[in-house]
């Protein structure tokens, strides 16, 4: 039996994926989106880095023991090749009705592997002030 | 004329050439490390996102102003394929005899273009406390 699953999809796909996975504090289903690699980094805001599963599972874990985290990726910017991908986005989390005086930016990176695009990278950082909005370019705006 | 210059070397020879542009303050040398992409990101430590070439030009412009930054990547942990390699490094700084109570990460992200490996992504933040010591596995030790 192979150590880890078959996932299908596109890294779009993993990084849903994954922001699901933290919803639901579902840890397994989260450590299963990353490659199997011991040289994947977790970066949490703020925080020391962490390297390999042990590691990363085992933070996750004390965060996701408290319930879920409910974050939405925005903003993307993304560059990649065949057989990588490379997102940037802004981590937006509820603030209620308060204007938040920090804003949350992550750095996902996804390698296409024998099982599928997988996660080795997640890199968070906090910056100061809201987060700046980016003029949305749409093909519906130009009707 | 081509718009870059072909750049030979591996992701580790880029990354040095990037940590020795700082150290001299080249802004031309440092800018042509980069992909040509307008999706290429930079985040400073505790700073605001920047994406594309002239955003992070400018920054950069500005922080080499007042002379070159001196900094070690130290600690490489690095996860690759044939046409990526993802970087997670403690970057160093000289803090003369004091111990700093900070220490930053950098995820510096390179993928083989047409012109030769160029970086993609540069994501440097704060962590609290010294860079953790990892033990260094050495073949030297082994005799």
């Amino acid at each position: 039996m192979p150590r880890t699953t078959l996932i299908h999809g596109s890294p779009d796909d993993i990084e849903a994926a994954y922001y699901d996975a933290l919803a639901r504090a579902d840890l397994d289903a989260l450590m299963a989106l990353w490659a199997e690699d011991e040289e994947i980094v977790c970066i949490h805001p703020g925080a020391q880095r962490l390297v390999g599963h042990a590691e990363i599972r085992a933070v996750w874990e004390d965060i996701l023991s408290s319930g879920g985290l409910h974050i939405r990726p925005r903003q993307l910017h993304a560059t990649q090749n065949m057989m990588t991908s490379v997102h940037s986005i802004i981590e937006e989390i509820d603030h209620g009705n308060e204007q938040p005086d920090v804003h949350v930016i992550a750095t996902n990176v996804y390698l296409k592997t024998a099982m599928g695009w997988r996660m080795v990278m997640h890199h968070a950082s906090v910056a100061p002030g809201a987060a700046p909005v980016e003029a949305v370019v749409s093909g519906a705006m130009l009707h």
